[in-house]
């Protein structure tokens, strides 16, 4: 099976590296960008079930303090 | 509008991230495992276009010697 997990910040959590690619973006002339959000996939294939992938995301990907995670089935 | 950019790893291509995160979710005890791809999302929001953020891939987001990017659009 193939997995996709999607790694963000909760809300009110604040996201430093889109923020930065935003600074970024704005000083390379990027004048219309209002705001950037930045998040991590990671694609796991593999004898896996969707509750073995919560709990890789609980003790391994996500940090349970500052990030939320959403697992999606890749067909 | 509101954008999706997907960054990840041209093919041949390490995946360090990927790859160290196997390694940690075997040692967790996740045997079934057996492939850990790696990707980065941005959320560009704001007066851009397609054209726009093809050239942010170009100039910042992505490294064009090892990575690919994707662009889609959130409706």
């Amino acid at each position: 099976m193939k997995w996709e997990v999607r790694i963000s910040y909760k809300k009110g959590v604040q996201d430093s590296e889109g923020e930065s690619t935003l600074s970024g973006l704005r000083a390379l002339g990027f004048r219309g960008v209002e705001r950037v959000g930045a998040a991590k996939v990671y694609l796991i294939e593999g004898e896996v079930s969707r509750e073995d992938v919560e709990e890789m995301c609980r003790r391994l990907l996500a940090n349970p303090v500052s990030q939320d995670y959403t697992i999606t089935e890749v067909k």
